[in-house]
């Protein structure tokens, strides 16, 4: 076992023990975001000194998971707090250097759970901006004053539009391979591919030129949209930045929203949200999410809404369990298993999704059910074992139903339990399961699943509404098992105690592979091809053993590596 | 650095030293080929002793590479030999068992090297089988009649019908992962969910109970077609495969040709094929295959072709290409690139092209382009640099045309070289670049290549049966580069160090992701999302470590697990 004993492999530079997903701009060290009416800048200026964990340094606009964590923030800001912004402008506060990619200092210093965290998360910020384009109309213009190297060519990769000075010597480049024996982590290769659609004899030169490709050819071989002369460089961002603000969709709203840090209270055992709770069975290797569905009914009206702010539940639950999946996936490492509960009203839950339907053209709205969407594809990808329990006083119905969906296996109590007086559990399906939360195969999570029979999302769709009790979930197929109260606690138990017996990483494989049935995006290409292979990479001796290219980077020392072509 | 010196980390049981892709119906060991009008039976009934590695004994029909080639030249001798067989059924002749799958001994003692080329040339094997079903007409009902597990059950899922006995034991099961911490490895769980699209819940249930399904359950679950009582058996299976064989469209020849053994000569430095010839120059951990053009004009007739049998020159050419990149894929695992060069006449290769295109719907014609599509298809997916080199004398027209195209990158030649007489390099493009060869994307190799603007497709297609020199072929975008006589040389070999210099892992990782562009389906699936998870878990200590459950298999000693979730 390479690994150290740290989920990490090493201390975290503030001193605390665990990665925390929360900030806030004022606390930002790496990023800075201005807002000049409907254009936004996002402006890169990494503090070589605020690395998350100790041992390097962020030189020259490199980036670990601390300045990912920045940039996350920022955008959910600029969706939250800034729904008067139609723009987005990329760019670097270096100069002479946009960005030298992921830190490698860090990335060779790493565990190997670690690599791979961080190039999830970092994938799915950049799958984010992406999201903000296509779906709030809030396009990124990336505008590249230098060096833009492996991670930070990819983050550009994510924006709409590239525009590269033409200096003579400012080139984008991917040059993982070549210089550290590793792929790209952060969708390169595949935005190269699949979204900028480079000729792949002109991508294999691409990728494996150290120093990239600059000026004409860079345009020529569409790695960027447009180079223009650095004395035109700020005038020509501005324009292009107008230009899409102008076709943005977004909407005229001009007041946002203000998006208050989570209240959040840690135990050893336990986190206690104001929405959920998380409770850690460290010995049986069991992380329990249980979501509490809304203490009060809808608002009135939008307005009303705008009002509570980020109290409002559905937006602050999706928040929170963002975080709690998040804090689980870094710092919990030895959970092998999820289990997702919930207690409430599932009418109430479903009056929310109507609430949220009946405005789904407010930007406010529309925000929060994309957040969802994205925080129902961060459970997808999440590598550990996913079930739900639904019993008696819960609320799986519409949006939370979905989890009951995302999860390998779902178990439903039939009618009530012993010594409980609570009536026999509900689920209840909602327009929202029948749309809204695409995975990111494109697909609904009820379509994935129904894949042999698309009649079967039909006969789901007519029980809208309804509460549907543990026979009638089972006979249409939504759970795995309906189990009375005798059988209940022991297949529970069974289960569980077989899912921690297996092993991680083949659970980890298998799940990667039957959670996604049907098509392929870009986005599920990333995470399926692309990651998978990196993953590999990630472990072979020449890239990782004493002598490969990523623990010899920089010492003056060559590779030596295994040349078996596997 | 794990692996052993060899590269199957074994040495080979027939005292050999390279694995030979090379056999015939009289030599099996481990399969029965029976053809009874046009009903074949596959009968697998593996000889224990006949391992192709020394160390293990395949017990319970489990199998080996030795066994899967076998099984590959027994469909080659379907397609070719019988073209009256209209139905395929495999089964077993052990009882109670059909087949427990791939060796687990064998696998525990392999390389990782040999385990990933193990899994990718019974991945081809078994789209084979449905290629035979899709495009020939000729599906393939499979009856278990008792365990099928593992690859077993893998074997099973590549088939168009699958039949279980219904006796209270007989079960399909896929136990890898409850098992040996490891992936089905041959296409499983893509199968699984995509083919046979077994409900997502219901397929983790499945992959994770070692003793597997049986019965009614099976049905249910979509994993089997059809249970039929042990006593109605037989009489089923006759009754399915007449069904199966009144449907086909293959047509109604009784004649087939005889696939000669291939004319082969080794030197310690190259091997001659009649139609081909490959070079290794091992310090430069290349291999060259140069292609020959026809030395003749295409037969007058379809029935002139059926009497050249195996000697007609596009079928002499693919058996030849396929087994010479099959023993580099196996025998040279430190060939870090294969140069593809060729020498005859453009034009004849196109009068062959056209004569094929002219008789397509000969059984003949159809199966000598369904074999070079599959051929092409190996190609692609072999894990080595491709680069094709296109000189004055080369004759890379249509069908040969689509290696320039599957490789990474080409380089063609301006005007004449110094010291040769020989007219300038002319590509010439035909039909066969528009259609009948797709990759495992579903796209021919052109639209894959042309992706940003298939306008391009239609441009190329203009030129059909011209000779383009290299600046046109360079303006058309079919080549990398076009280079002078002055740079060529230079250039090439630059290239070619500098690929040799580079990490193979990366390369691997990275060729894999560039050269499919594009949509998925469920065979790039298997060899894309499925296969790098498989690979990954194959070198996780969880696997392969010595407390890992491949290397405990059968110890009595219970495998140790790292419990993180990566």
């Amino acid at each position: 076992m390479a690994e150290a004993d740290h989920s990490t492999g090493r201390a975290l530079a503030n001193g605390k023990t665990r990665v925390d997903f929360q900030t806030e701009p004022a606390r930002y060290r790496h990023w800075k975001l201005k807002v000049d009416g409907d254009v936004a800048t996002l402006l890169m200026d990494v503090d070589e000194k605020g690395a998350l964990f100790e041992g390097y340094e962020l030189k020259l606009n490199s980036y670990d998971l601390g300045v990912d964590i920045e940039l996350a923030d920022a955008l959910d800001r600029l969706r939250f707090e800034y729904p008067q912004v139609r723009a987005v402008v990329l760019r670097s506060a270096k100069p002479r250097v946009f960005s030298a990619g992921a830190n490698i200092r860090m990335l060779a210093g790493a565990t190997h759970a670690h690599k791979v965290n961080f190039c999830k998360f970092t994938n799915e910020t950049r799958n984010g901006i992406e999201d903000f384009s296509e779906n709030s109309g809030v396009a990124t213009i990336c505008a590249i004053n230098g060096t833009a190297a492996g991670g930070g060519y990819e983050l550009a990769l994510a924006s709409d539009y590239i525009m590269l000075v033409d200096d003579g010597t400012a080139a984008v480049s991917l040059p993982e391979l070549p210089l550290l024996a590793v792929l790209p982590g952060t969708g390169g290769l595949t935005r190269v591919s699949d979204k900028r659609k480079v000729r792949r004899d002109h991508a294999d030169v691409f990728c494996t030129t150290e120093e990239g490709v600059k000026g004409k050819r860079a345009v020529e071989w569409r790695l960027v949209d447009e180079v223009v002369p650095g004395s035109k460089f700020d005038e020509a961002i501005a324009g292009r930045a107008r230009e899409r603000a102008a076709k943005s969709n977004r909407g005229t709203a001009s007041q946002g929203i203000k998006l208050a840090p989570l209240a959040r209270t840690f135990t050893a055992d336990a986190i206690e949200y104001g929405s959920l709770s998380v409770e850690f069975d460290r010995a049986a290797r069991l992380a329990t999410i249980t979501l509490r569905g809304p203490a009060s009914p809808p608002p009135a009206s939008a307005d009303a809404m705008t009002a509570l702010g980020s109290e409002f539940w559905p937006l602050k639950l999706a928040r929170e369990l963002d975080d709690a999946i998040l804090n689980i996936r870094l710092n919990e490492l030895e959970v092998a298993a999820i289990v997702f509960k919930s207690s409430g009203d599932p009418a109430q839950v479903l009056a929310y999704d109507k609430f949220l339907d009946a405005n789904k053209d407010h930007w406010l709205a529309r925000e929060i059910r994309h957040l969802w969407k994205r925080v129902l594809k961060r459970v997808d990808l999440t590598s550990r074992s996913l079930v739900t329990l639904i019993e008696p006083g819960s609320c799986f119905a519409g949006t939370l139903a979905e989890l009951v969906f995302a999860s390998d296996r779902s178990y439903m109590l039939i009618g009530t339990r012993g010594g409980d007086n609570k009536p026999p559990a509900a689920m209840m399906l909602g327009d929202c399961n029948f749309g809204p939360y695409p995975m990111s195969n494109g697909l609904t999570r009820l379509a994935c699943r129904f894949l042999a029979n698309p009649a079967d999302v039909d006969r789901a769709k007519a029980e809208i509404g309804k509460a549907l009790d543990a026979e009638a979930a089972q006979e249409l197929g939504l759970i795995t098992f309906a189990l009375d109260d005798i059988d209940w606690d022991d297949e529970v138990r069974v289960f569980l105690e077989e899912r921690a017996s297996f092993s991680p990483d083949g659970l980890t494989g298998m799940e990667a592979n039957l959670r996604f049935a049907g098509p392929e995006t870009m986005e599920s290409k990333i995470f399926a091809r692309l990651t998978a292979w990196q993953n590999w990479i990630f472990q072979r001796p020449n890239a990782i053993g004493e002598e490969g290219a990523l623990k010899r980077y920089g010492t003056g020392q060559k590779p030596v590596f295994d040349t078996k072509r596997v």
